[in-house]
């Protein structure tokens, strides 16, 4: 992957702004990290998976800026992504006299994500961090945005905060040691871009599956780049997901249900926005919204990546039970984010029969 | 108290601007919460002892105004001040339906403010509240600016956000059931206004600090609307404590070390506070900032209001430990609010020694 050279996508939100810099080999280079702002320690944020990997390399990157740096491991997993696990945090930053400069560097997937972020944001009543993304799905879409929070046993991302990071590190070689199954997963929230914003990277990605699939360099970097910059210039319009932000959750209101409905950690989040996906275009359809042919051709593409297509064994009950929580729905009623054209999606209401009848579509 | 009306003083921060409602009955008044955001559910967060007092009057005023009003009580005191205490909140607001639409109305002391304004920033990423005061303290000063949190066992409001209010609502007929001990209390946090920026003011409570301590109704309700005005200017100028705001914690530094070394619920957060002040007006003095007669002036003041001078049992090696902890510090070096002139304060490293000295002075 030598020979791509990084390259730099801005998110403007004003005196929020912040870079991703993409590319092989950037957890090493100082470049990525000029100008972050100056403190006496910094905190890597990880689990004993990724530490293993990386831990050292960013810990050696990093004592050249900070003259203290802690290495934190949480436990892995979704089921860990809780205060409980929060606070171990807060507990190491404060016994190493962590003040209000200290920065804090999420390193890892989704989960250590959001965990980081939600922890910087309210340690102290606010310190920077920067998302150092080692999965694809954190390095195109939760490491992007500030969107941070934890679980709460009655429904996912529940407590959290916006806070936006001062930078995100996306390290393609990162890539190289992630397993299949997380790759995939990952390319669920890649193609999401396509149906719901963009239909020349619908169609590039449609082209580009293989070489996605088969970790290409050149093929990856240029899906990674774009997904930032779709994701940046939502992100730009609408940050506190007033409006536009929320048709990034497509697929996503299926999908939590069927996490939470399975217990957290069964699927990997991409697996269950993947189905969701492919339940949320049989509703878009079956609501008349877009043709029967539009809603095959996302579940094609979504099938091809070798994302889950079948709903997983939860009653419908169940699942309409554990989307009432779901932080779209007014007063009960049900949300959903649903395709309304090609390349254009938006929330709608939705009746309870079409819904279930999405559902029992993909049984 | 029938023959005042009430006064408004406005909070600007652009689009987070609110008003704060000032004066007796208002909080039976519908005109206070006139344009509050419409929503299915409100919830009233409480205590217990202040649930009997006012919940059942606030529920029903705010009946009118939303389908679905919860009232939550929490248990009493400094010492429940955490995040398991907060959890209560979410779990009751989840089951109960809540989107990101319900508003939280804080009604009680600085305690409920704190963490009900904690955990409107953190539900669903943020929900709408309102402060209802209903202690001197939160009423001149905790309920107004937008700082929450709750504590953490290595420190005070270590764990927190800004997030300001929709609107704060004082309603100064709860001043007549409040218990002397925290009458005195939240006279610590008017007193502080005057040394730190407004003479005027410092020698008007001078006048008229018998009339405050015998509730006479007019010069409270002068008291309160001063204080809320001061304090919403030094808000408008740094929301987010980058500078100016800090001089609001005059006392607070060693205050909030007698609190953790007493143990949460010992004193009361405005007791400890004015020792705190009676400390650092001498380390202002000792360091050469102000004279030794500007200093026993202000010592004076906070004893005629009854306000402990006398530093208790804790040792100065355990309160310079626990002071290193503070928000202020940077990479362990001690930094307190001190008087710098009359009627201005900023923020200062202090040499150990002074520091030892200033506590030892009032032993």
């Amino acid at each position: 992957m030598c020979d791509i050279s990084p390259s730099w996508v801005t998110v403007n939100l004003g005196a929020q702004s912040y870079r991703i810099c993409v590319g092989p080999g950037v957890l090493s280079d100082s470049a990525s990290y000029a100008n972050l702002p100056g403190a006496g320690l910094a905190a890597i944020v990880t689990n004993p998976t990724v530490a293993a990997l990386y831990g050292e390399k960013l810990q050696r990157r990093l004592a050249s800026h900070y003259a203290n740096v802690l290495l934190i491991e949480l436990p892995e997993g979704e089921e860990h992504k809780n205060y409980v696990t929060m606070e171990k945090i807060f507990d190491r930053l404060l016994r190493a006299n962590g003040d209000r400069s200290t920065t804090l560097f999420a390193l890892g997937g989704g989960v250590i994500g959001d965990i980081t972020g939600f922890a910087a944001a309210c340690f102290m009543r606010g310190v920077p961090y920067v998302q150092v993304p080692t999965t694809l799905l954190a390095q195109v879409d939760s490491s992007v945005g500030g969107k941070t929070a934890v679980n709460h046993p009655l429904g996912k991302n529940m407590i959290g905060a916006f806070y936006q990071p001062r930078r995100v590190i996306v390290d393609l070689d990162t890539l190289n040691s992630l397993p299949k199954r997380e790759l995939v997963a990952g390319l669920a929230e890649i193609i999401k871009y396509g149906p719901v914003s963009d239909q020349g990277f619908l169609e590039w990605i449609e082209r580009n599956l293989d070489a996605l699939l088969s970790r290409d360099e050149a093929t990856l970097a240029y899906a990674v780049t774009r997904a930032c910059e779709i994701k940046a210039s939502i992100v730009e319009e609408d940050e506190h997901e007033a409006g536009r932000r929320a048709i990034l959750n497509f697929g996503h209101t299926f999908g939590h249900a069927i996490e939470t409905g399975l217990g957290f950690g069964a699927w990997l989040h991409g697996e269950a926005v993947g189905c969701g996906m492919v339940i949320a275009a049989s509703l878009s359809a079956n609501l008349g919204l877009i043709s029967e042919r539009q809603a095959a051709r996302v579940i094609a593409l979504i099938s091809r990546a070798g994302l889950p297509t079948k709903v997983p064994e939860i009653s419908t009950d169940r699942m309409l039970e554990l989307m009432r929580l779901d932080k779209k729905s007014q007063a009960g009623d049900l949300r959903f984010v649903l395709l309304d054209g090609v390349a254009k999606a938006a929330v709608y209401p939705a009746p309870i029969g079409a819904v279930v009848r999405a559902i029992d579509q993909h049984r």
